[in-house]
C-alpha cells in the first residue's frame, strides 16, 4: 500500500484500515513518507474528517511511535488531567496537590506556553531554581517518592506527534476535531496514567469556540482514552473570561498558593474542587461527586495540599521560600490598577484578548523559542456577573515599562464590557462526559 | 500575507485573490514556499474548487512563471490544439499536418505518454533520427519556414506547472477539474497560440469518465482561454474504445500516414477531420464547419497534408524513407492475429485496458523515465458496433516476444464483449463549446 494511495483513499472519504494507517504514521516518523505527502494526508482527514474507529487507531499509532511509560509497578494507581488550554489557567498547579494529598499519585508532563494560552511549564519556573528538565529515572524516582511530578518531557513520548503537529501549525491543519483528539490522547497514553480526566474548555480563550464543539472532541477523547483501557472523564468549562483573576506566570503562582492555602478567587476554587473531585470519583476513592469534592476540601482547607505543593518544588529543586512567602516570586517594575469608567455590571471580559496582552507584555510567546517575563501579567478583578461603581480597580497591570502598562491598559479596557442592567456570572462548567 | 493563511482561506471555501494566488504560486516557483504548503494548499483547492476567477488567475499565474512565446511576429496566425489524452489518439500526427497544408502555422510542443495514455513524442521518435529537442531559435526558425513544428519544451514553458503536476503526482491531488484546467490552459498559453482547440476525451480510457464532467473542464478551459484572449473552441469526444484501429507506437505512425495519404479507419479520419475543421473554422478561413470539412478533405485527398508531415519529419531530421514506406518503420518480432472466439457483435472495447496491454508488451511507461519499445501494440481490427464471425480477426498483437503475445491475447480478449444483437456505434464526438 502507497503512500499516495492512502491519501487518495481519505481524500475520497474512505475509511482508512488500521494497517494503512499504521503504515502511513510509521513512514512518516521514520522519513520515509514525506512532509508533503503527511502535509496533504492532513489536508483531506481535516476536510473528510475521521470515523472514532480511524481516529483510536491514530492516536494508538502515534502513542506507540515512541517510548511508553507503565507507571503500573511505580505507585498504585497513577492518574491525570489535562486542559485543552486557557487564560488564567493554573488549575494543575492546585490540583495535582491536592489530589497527591489525597494519595492518588500524578506524574504530569506538561508543555509551554504557545499563543494567548499559557503553559503550565513557564508558570512553575516562576519559581527560581525550579527544573523542569527531569530524567526518566528522577521522574519515576520522584513520583514514587514524592507522589507527584510536573515537569517536561524526559523521554521522547510519541515522536511522531510532535512532527505531525509541527507540519499541521505550517499547512492549516491545526482544528481538526480527529486530529486534536490523537494528539492530546497519545501523549496522555504514553504517559502511562490509569485515570485521566480532561478539562476540555470552550469560548472565545478556547480552540474549541462552542460548547457543542468542545462536547464533540470531549467525546472522542474519552472513546479513546476508555478503548485504551483508561478510566476518563472529561468535563466542558469556560473559557470565554479568565480563570480565576491572575494571568501572567508569577502572578498565576501566586494566586495558586493563595488557593492552596485556602483562600484565593471563589471561581477558581471552585474549578479546582470540581476537577480535583473527579479524579477522586473516577479512581475509585469516593462514592459521589459530592462525597469527593468534601475529601478535596478538606485537603485543601487542611494544608495537606499546599504541603504536597511544597513538596514537588522542593523536590525539583524550586525556592521553597517562595512557596511560603509568594511575593518573592517575581515582581513587575511597574505595577497600575485600571479604574472602571463606568458604573453598573460587568457583561464581557475577552479571555483571548486578555491572554494576548500579556503576550504583548512579555508574558507569553508570539512563536516557539521567544524568551518570556515572569513577572507580568494582568490581575482582573471584576468578572462577568460583578458589580462595579465608577472608578473602582477593574484591573491591575503588571508590566515592565510605564509604556507598556498604558498600552496594556488600553487594551484590556477595550477588552471589557459594562451593563447597565444586571448580568448572571458565567457558569463554570457546561457539561460531564464520563467513559 | 503568509502562506498558511492562504492555505487557511480556501481549507474554509474562500475564494483566493489575484493577489494571494500569485504570491503562492511565485512563491512556491522560488522554492520559498515548500512543498508541504504546496501539497496543503492543492488538496484544499481539490476538496472546496475553485471559481472560475481564480482558476484563471492560477492560470496565468502558472503561464508566466517562465518563459511565453509570443508567435505573432513568427506567422501570420499561429494554431494549436490539444487532446486530454487517450488510447490509439495520433490525432496530431494527421492534423497538424492537414491545416499546415491549408496555411495555418501550427508550433505544436508535446509530451511524453505516462500511464495508458499515449505520447505524441514517442510515436514520432518511431520515426530514425526524428529530434524531438529542439533549441527556441530551431524551433521558431522551422515554424516560420516549414509551418510547422512538433517537438518537446524548448523553453522553460510554465516551469511552475511542471513543479505543482510533479507534486500533484505522489500527493493524490491530480484530479481536480480546475487544477488539471490550468495545468493544460498555462502551457497553452505560454505556448503562444491565437486559436486552439481542445479535444476533451470523455469514457473509460480518458481521464475524465463522463461527458458532464469532460464537459466541466472544457467549458472552463474554454472560459480561461478566452478571457486570456485566445479564440477557443472545445470538442468533447469519446474514448470508451480506442481511436482508430492502431494502439502503440510505429503502429499508429503508420495509421497516420495512411491516413494521410487518404485511406485509414473512417473513425479516426473523420476524428481528424472533425478536429482540423474545428480550427479552420475558428481560424476564420471557413464560413461554415461544412465548408472547413470539405477544405480539409481536399488537403487529405490532394496530399497536400502528407506533404507537409513528409516536411516536418525532413525538417527534425527523421529518415523519410518511414513516411514513403511505413513498412520501413520498427516492426515487431512476433506479430500474432486473435481469431473472434464467438459472433455477433462487438458492444464493447476497453480502451483502457487495451492501453494497459501495450505498455505491458513495453510500449508506454508505468513510471517517468521507463525506456519504451517503439515496435510493440496492439491493432483493433472490430470497433464498438462491428459485425464479426467466429473465427475472424479481432485483434493483432504486436510483442516482442511468444510470452508477451500470448499475455497480451488473453488480456485482449478479457477486455471485450461480443452481443448476440446487433449493436450502435459509439459516437465520435458528444459536444461542441466555443469561446
Amino acid at each position: 500500500m502507497h503512500a499516495v494511495e492512502i491519501i487518495i483513499k481519505k481524500r475520497d472519504g474512505g475509511e482508512l484500515s488500521r494497517e494503512e494507517i499504521r503504515t502511513f504514521i510509521e513512514g512518516f516518523t521514520r522519513g520515509e513518507i514525506p512532509d508533503y505527502q503527511a502535509a496533504a494526508w492532513a489536508m483531506a482527514v481535516m476536510l473528510r474528517g475521521m470515523t472514532a474507529r480511524e481516529t483510536l487507531e491514530l492516536t494508538l499509532a502515534l502513542a506507540e511511535s515512541g517510548e511508553q511509560l507503565d507507571l503500573r509497578g511505580v505507585v498504585p494507581l497513577a492518574v491525570d488531567k489535562h486542559s485543552t488550554g486557557g487564560v488564567g489557567d493554573k488549575t494543575t498547579l492546585v490540583v495535582e496537590p491536592l489530589v497527591a494529598a489525597l494519595g492518588l499519585a500524578m506524574g504530569k508532563i506538561s508543555g509551554r506556553g504557545l499563543g494567548y494560552s499559557g503553559g503550565t511549564l513557564d508558570k512553575m519556573e516562576s519559581i527560581p531554581g525550579y527544573r523542569v528538565a527531569l530524567t526518566t529515572e528522577e521522574f519515576l524516582g520522584q513520583l514514587r517518592r514524592v507522589g507527584l511530578v510536573l515537569s517536561g518531557q524526559s523521554v521522547d513520548l510519541a515522536p511522531a506527534d510532535g512532527k505531525l503537529y509541527a507540519l499541521r501549525d505550517v499547512t492549516g491543519t491545526v482544528p481538526s476535531i480527529p486530529l486534536i483528539a490523537s494528539s492530546v490522547m497519545c501523549k496522555k497514553l504514553a504517559g502511562g496514567a490509569q485515570v485521566i480526566v480532561l478539562d476540555v474548555k470552550c469560548g472565545v480563550g478556547a480552540f474549541m469556540p462552542t460548547v457543542e464543539e468542545a462536547g464533540r472532541l470531549a467525546r472522542l477523547m474519552v472513546r479513546i482514552g476508555s478503548q485504551a483501557g483508561r478510566t476518563m472523564a472529561a468535563l466542558i468549562s469556560d473559557m470565554n473570561q479568565p480563570l480565576g483573576n491572575a494571568v501572567g506566570n508569577a502572578l498565576e503562582v501566586a494566586e495558586a498558593i493563595e488557593t492552596l492555602s485556602g483562600g484565593g478567587p471563589g471561581d477558581f476554587r471552585e474549578h479546582c474542587l470540581h476537577v480535583a473531585a473527579h479524579l477522586v470519583l473516577q479512581a475509585g476513592r469516593a462514592g459521589s461527586l459530592r462525597q469527593a469534592k468534601s475529601e478535596a476540601e478538606r485537603a485543601l482547607e487542611g494544608g495537606a495540599a499546599l504541603a504536597k505543593f511544597r513538596a514537588l518544588v522542593e523536590a525539583q529543586g524550586g525556592d521553597v521560600r517562595c512557596v511560603d512567602e509568594p511575593e518573592r516570586l517575581p515582581g513587575a517594575k511597574v505595577v497600575r490598577d485600571v479604574p472602571s469608567p463606568g458604573s453598573g455590571w460587568v457583561k464581557w471580559v475577552d479571555a483571548r484578548e486578555v491572554g494576548e496582552t500579556v503576550i504583548s507584555l512579555g508574558g507569553g510567546r508570539a512563536k516557539k523559542g521567544d524568551s518570556i517575563d515572569h513577572s507580568v501579567g494582568i490581575v482582573v478583578h471584576k468578572k462577568v456577573g460583578d458589580r462595579v461603581a465608577k472608578g473602582e480597580r477593574l484591573f491591575t497591570v503588571h508590566a515592565a515599562t510605564p509604556e507598556g502598562a498604558e498600552r496594556a491598559e488600553a487594551r484590556v479596557l477595550a477588552a471589557h464590557r459594562i451593563s447597565r442592567s444586571s448580568v448572571e456570572p458565567l457558569p463554570l462548567f457546561y457539561r460531564t462526559i464520563r467513559g
